[in-house]
C-alpha cells in the first residue's frame, strides 16, 4: 500500500490518460486503423524531433536504437570519434568496438561536458573519420552537452553527427535540423511519458548516404528495412502496438501544452531543484547541469542509504550514481509528467532522510528555496 | 464504432485483466518491487517453456530473439543447417547469411513440414555444422514441425537445436528439455496473450558452451549480458516494464487454467476450425496442420477480398497469405484468449463474405460443423 512518487530519470511517470490507452483492446498492426495511428504518430514525432525527416520506431530499449545508429552507418575498420562524458556516452564506444570500429576518443571525465574544440581537433587529425557519436543530456551525471556548437563543427566535415537524445528529447530544447544533427536516437520512457520498450531514430540525407555503403552485419537493426516499411505506415517486424497507441495520446498532450512550454516547465523545475539542493548545503554535481535531471554530490558513506530510505520509507524513487559515481551522487529527474508538487515531495522527503542519517540540515529549507524559484515564474 | 474480433496469429486478443495491468502506474526497474515481479515471471516462464533452465526477457519483437540466437552462438564462417517450411523459417537463413554464416538448407516447400531425415542427412554430410535452426509452428502456412523427432536426431550430434516457438508456445504441446531442444525463442503477442514488444529466449548447457566461443559482433543481443543481470532479477537494458507486469497476470491465468488444458483447448478449436472450413467446400492448406492457426486455400481472385471484407464489414480480423502465398490462403488463429464463440463468429462471417463474393456455399454449414466438434468434447 506504499504510495509511489517516481522522480527517476526513466522510467518516468505516465499520465493516466496515456496509460489507459495501453489497456485498450489491441489493434492488429497491418490494418487501416493502425496505419492511421502510425501516420499521426509519425507526424508528431517529426515535430518533437524538430526535423523534416522521417522518424522510425522500433521495439527495443533506447540502446537498441543506439546500436542501429552504429550498424546501419558503418563498415568494419571505419574510424569514428566518440565524445563521451558519462556512462551512456561510453556505451557508444562499447557498441562500436564490438563491431570492429576504430574509436578515437574525444571524451572527458564524468561530470564534465564534452569539449567541442576537442572534437574539432580529433576530426582535423583524423580526416577519415566517418562519424562523431555523442550524448545530449548525459543522464548518468546530469550534464547537457552543447550539441548546437558540435553540430556546426561536424557539419563542415565529411563526418556525420549522431546524438543520443534518449533522456533529453521533449525535456530540453533540441533542434535536430537547425543544429545540423544527422542522426538522433531516443526512447519512450523519458520525456515522451510512456512505458519503456519503444525506441526512435531519425536520419539526415548525409547519414542516409552512409547507410548505402555500410557493411556491418545487421538484421533487426537494419534501418533500411524501417524506411521501406515507413512508406506504407508499417514496421518491418511486429511493433509494440500498445506503446504506439499510447504514444499517440502522449504526443497529443505534448502538442496541447506546446513543445516550448514543456522545455520551459523543466527549466523552471531544474532551477527549483538546484536551489533546493543548495539550500541543504549539498553541492551540485556536474559542469553544466541539464534541465531534465539534477545531480548532487553526497557523502559516500550515506549515498546508497539516501536512495534506499527515500524509496522504502516514503515511496520516493530517485536515482543514485552509476559506475564510479556509485554512492557519490543522487539524481532527481524533472521531466515529462513530473510536476512542481512532485519535486517538492522529493525535496521534503530528502530533508527527512538526511536528518535521519545525521546530516545537519535545517528542515523546510530546501522546500522553501524551491518554492521561491517556482513562485518567481 | 465497429466492434473488433481478432482472429489473427499475433497480435492475439488480450484478456482485460491482463490489459489493465499495462495501465497501472509504472514501476522503476531497479527496485525490490520490480525484482519480485521479475522473479515470479521468471519462474512462470520456466514452466511454460518446460525447462529447468533460465528464460531471459528482452525488449524486442520475436525476430530480435531470433537474431540473439544467431549472434550469441556463432562465429564468422560457421556452418549451420536451416530447416524451413515457410516465411518465418526462411528468416533464420536471412539473419545468418547477413552475418557471414554458411547456411546448409534442409528446407521444404511452403506448406509442407520439415523432414527430420533430411536434417539427419545434412548433419551427416556436414560434420562441422554448429547448429540446426528450425520452426515449431510455422505461422505463415499453419503447419507444425515434429520437433521431438528432430530433437532426438540433433542431440546425437555436436550441433545444437534452435527452435522458433514464437507462435506455438502456450498454444500447443512443446517440451523444451524433454524434446532436447537447446535454444527456444518466443514472443509476447501470441499464446502469452500480451501486447507485442517482449521476447523470450532460453538456452541449454550445450548451447551455453557455444556462446563461450562465439565471435559474431553483438551488443544489445548479447545473451551473456542477460544471463548476468538475471542473477539479480534485472535486465541489462531498461525492460518493457508494463509488458512484464502484464505478463505476471497472463502467466497467472495460464497457471490457473493449466498449461495442458490450454493445449487441449486449442486442439479442440483447431478441430472445429478445420471441420468448419471443410464444410464450406474449402480445402485445408498445409501438410500437418498446427493447433494455433488454421489455413485454407481460397481462389486467388478472391483471397485478398475475403480478408478485407471480413475486417471492414464485420470487424473480423484474420490473416491472408505471405510471400508467394499472398491471396492464395486465409488463416484463422485460435490460441490464447480466442474462445469457442470467437471462432464461430469468424466462420459465420466468412460464410457471409463468401456468399457476397459469389462462392456457392450453404449458409450455416461451417458453423454447424464447428459446433458439432465443440460439442463432442
Amino acid at each position: 500500500m506504499i504510495k509511489h512518487y517516481l522522480l527517476t530519470p526513466g522510467p518516468t511517470p505516465i499520465p493516466p490518460e496515456v496509460a489507459l490507452k495501453e489497456a485498450l483492446p489491441i489493434l492488429h498492426h497491418r490494418t487501416s486503423e493502425f496505419a492511421s495511428v502510425y501516420k499521426d504518430v509519425a507526424e508528431g514525432l517529426r515535430c518533437v524531433f524538430q526535423t523534416k525527416n522521417e522518424v522510425y520506431m522500433l521495439a527495443a530499449s533506447g540502446t537498441g536504437a543506439m546500436e542501429m545508429a552504429v550498424v546501419s552507418l558503418l563498415s568494419p575498420g571505419d574510424e569514428i570519434v566518440v565524445a563521451s562524458c558519462g556512462n551512456f556516452g561510453d556505451r557508444w564506444a562499447k557498441i562500436a568496438e564490438g563491431y570492429g570500429i576504430k574509436v578515437i576518443s574525444a571524451s572527458v571525465e564524468w561530470g564534465k561536458v564534452v569539449k567541442p574544440l576537442e572534437i574539432e581537433k580529433a576530426l582535423r587529425a583524423n580526416p577519415n573519420v566517418k562519424a562523431v557519436y555523442t550524448t545530449f543530456t548525459e543522464t548518468s551525471t546530469g550534464v547537457a552537452n552543447d550539441i548546437k556548437t558540435i553540430g556546426e563543427i561536424v557539419a563542415k566535415t565529411n563526418a556525420v553527427l549522431i546524438v543520443d537524445a534518449i533522456s533529453g528529447l521533449v525535456g530540453q530544447e533540441f533542434k535536430t535540423d537547425e543544429w545540423k544533427v544527422d542522426v538522433v536516437v531516443s526512447g519512450s520512457q523519458k520525456g515522451f511519458m510512456l512505458a519503456p520498450g519503444l525506441a526512435f531514430i531519425t536520419l539526415s540525407d548525409k547519414a542516409w548516404k552512409l547507410t548505402e555503403s555500410s557493411r556491418l552485419p545487421k538484421f533487426y537493426f537494419d534501418i533500411r528495412k524501417y524506411k521501406k516499411s515507413y512508406a506504407t505506415n508499417e514496421t518491418p517486424f511486429t511493433p509494440p502496438v500498445t506503446l504506439i497507441v499510447a504514444l499517440q495520446e502522449s504526443l497529443k498532450l505534448i502538442k496541447e501544452r506546446g513543445l516550448e512550454n514543456m522545455w520551459n516547465d523543466n527549466k523552471l523545475l531544474a532551477k527549483a531543484a538546484r536551489s533546493g539542493i543548495k539550500a541543504l548545503g549539498l553541492e551540485l554535481f556536474g559542469e553544466a547541469p541539464c534541465e531534465v535531471v539534477t545531480s548532487a554530490s553526497v557523502p559516500v558513506e550515506i549515498g546508497g542509504k539516501i536512495v534506499k530510505i527515500l524509496r522504502e520509507k516514503y515511496g520516493v524513487s530517485i536515482a543514485g550514481g552509476q559506475g564510479d559515481l556509485k554512492g557519490k551522487i543522487i539524481r532527481f529527474a524533472h521531466m515529462g509528467y513530473i510536476g512542481k508538487a512532485d519535486l517538492l515531495v522529493g525535496l521534503a522527503c530528502l530533508e527527512m532522510v538526511l536528518s535521519e542519517l545525521g546530516v545537519k540540515i535545517e528542515k523546510g529549507k530546501a522546500v522553501a528555496a524551491a518554492e521561491e524559484e517556482l513562485l518567481k515564474a
